[in-house]
């Protein structure tokens, strides 16, 4: 796959998308937004990878837009779809892409992560991160807004009074700031990082039904929409008479009484079930 | 009361609920499900009641579902309602009894607490663990899903980022991660759990209105559902104009102008007020 | 401006409004709900406001509802608006005025906060605590409910079981309990709280474009009742596409590019583009 602004490769059973214009910080274009999506788009179709691990090249994770547009760079917001007559945010295509992910996806954030270099991780299921990476919620300094679907993503994983406070004043923070706010679950020496992320992706890809994986993803990240319990509770029931009598889920259940670690034989591709939810007011469907 | 999978007695007006399986490390089954049901049934009918501590017999909380059925044992979802033509999910229809209990609910995790062995407790208000405690959402390592509504509890309990790590490794994880985690409020040496337990269940009966708790905890757990803060308002005003008042509230304000122990007339089986909210989608109206 | 129980007050584009009752431990009245709406709504109209610090006179945050009417207090919601058919909740009726400030809220705690004296800080953005200060939600010992709309706040500002513990016990809990818990993001001697506050309402001020801020507050916190992520990427775009190419934003990044402060010209009065959400079921629209 020829890509231009990211690398993108399977190795072992994990996806590892690499943010590639290194010499730029990692910045953000609307080229690099079309390829992320098709990145995700490729990780969801090829039932060989279990996991998706994003990183930026160089020391930068990714710097924010690419303000080589000088002082009108917001006021060119590129071509495509619109929404509400708005051409849609550009950051936002990627976060809804990434939050639609059928994949696990773990953010390895290397370095600096500013503007929709940081949005862009929040619908990523884990954010890990290096000692030396800084963040920053820098849009009020712009003279623009949090986007990326960020006002939804991050009061969600941070707290409001968290995520007011960064984004109101628009501060570059270390990563132990990230860390105490719970914005990334761990942090690593710079050398670390990379192999504790792949760690974690193996731990899903040696241990878990493909399918089931696919279809918590889902559950979980629609759950913070749901309405109720009570409409959880609906999807589960008919997940678990879907799943429940599956080979998955016979072999899981036969593996674990034998001791042994399972083989699991259904398909993401194939064999997903109908119920897995989709989001409220998603124009994909799920 | 005759049970037979667990054990349910209340002593100085707290309830406790033991699972009571030791020999099967208290595993989950169909019979068991009724009984809990039946149990918080029990409770919320009992004016004697004022909190429930739920716990387990034996070294264990609750292994999970009990795997006895081999392979097929998820295949195998019991007699019983049904929801969208499904049959319902069971541990499902323990954690949404629970989270509509009008009595606080204690969780007191004693050993393994592991597939609907944890997820049970997350419509408890307040978990504590045994520093021996381990947890596990297992359910990917089975071919099946994360069950008992937990996609709506679980990542409003802990977070999504820290919800997802758990569901999609499917580990098995001590107590510690499970309190870095904030999954469990406070650890206790095994020996100092159930009096942690009852401590709190008695700071709770011995200083409030019954009446104020049944109706702040249906306002708390609904109020995470209100799709706004206006929502919660309108709500308010209703319970203020028929609780401001009433005779609990008479009291409480005299009490606490004449530094003395509050003593609450209202009692929970007659004076709920109407304007208690129920959830969204529950086809019970509570 | 003459107020009777606050006082309110702009130095260098901070806002400070002050409870203002010392003799009755800033004890909230009517009156006093009166004049904090219209505090902030002097802080909204006015451009030279960039933050609002809300804080107490004398040793006391607010002690809650005076409770000078003896036993019956509760009873009388004293005059004003309904909402199906009751009286509006009066703390209610200040935490919605807050929720949907213009400008961000910074509460500066520096005493006992009780009761609406501490619901009604759960919609400010950002919670700094003295040492010294102490907490409680002791509605249940009053034989009343959580007010103020705070069934809506607090379980989404601490997380449902540490909300349903203070609730459920009404205990009253020193300020390490209130930074463990998450309910103040930090604790500073009781010399330094006013500082900090204003050094961080200063860094807002210095550094951002107040017309980024306001749209930002409105988006973050309607975010927390979006029914979707998608929900707020319709808002992004349109917001993108309003202030992107805007004069705030052509100066911010320029200014970036050039290394210097940003001078912003735009003005919250005039420029608030028309796509800021509202809050669902907000009859100010707003």
């Amino acid at each position: 796959m020829a890509f231009s602004e990211i690398e993108y490769g399977v190795t072992d059973r994990i996806a590892t998308v690499t943010l590639k214009r290194p010499e730029r910080l990692n910045a953000f274009t609307f080229t690099m937004r079309g390829e992320l999506i098709e990145a995700f788009d490729l990780a969801d179709a090829d039932d060989d990878v279990r996991a998706v691990v994003v990183t930026g090249a160089g020391r930068a994770f990714c710097a924010g837009a690419d303000l080589g547009g000088g002082g009108g760079t917001f006021g060119h917001r590129g071509e495509g779809e619109t929404v509400d007559g708005a051409p849609r945010d550009g950051g936002g295509t990627v976060a809804l892409r990434i939050a639609r992910s059928l994949k696990p996806v773990i953010g390895a954030i290397n370095g600096p992560a500013v503007g929709v270099g940081v949005t862009m991780t929040l619908p990523m299921d884990i954010r890990l991160a290096s000692e030396t990476a800084r963040f920053g919620f820098v849009f009020a300094r712009r003279g623009i807004v949090t986007e990326a679907a960020s006002s939804w993503f991050l009061p969600r994983i941070v707290g409001i009074a968290q995520a007011m406070e960064w984004a109101a004043t628009g501060r570059v923070f270390p990563a132990s700031e990230a860390l105490a706010g719970r914005l990334v679950s761990r942090l690593y020496p710079a050398g670390e990082l990379l192999p504790a992320a792949y760690a974690l992706a193996r731990e899903i890809a040696d241990n878990t039904s493909a399918v089931s994986v696919a279809a918590i993803r889902r559950l979980m990240w629609s759950g913070l929409s749901a309405s109720s319990p009570w409409e959880a509770h609906a999807a589960d029931s008919r997940l678990m008479a879907e799943l429940g009598g599956a080979p998955d889920s016979v072999e899981g259940v036969t593996a674990f009484l034998d001791k042994r670690q399972a083989d699991f034989p259904m398909k993401v591709s194939e064999d997903l079930p109908p119920a897995v939810p989709s989001w409220p007011d998603s124009p994909y469907g799920v």
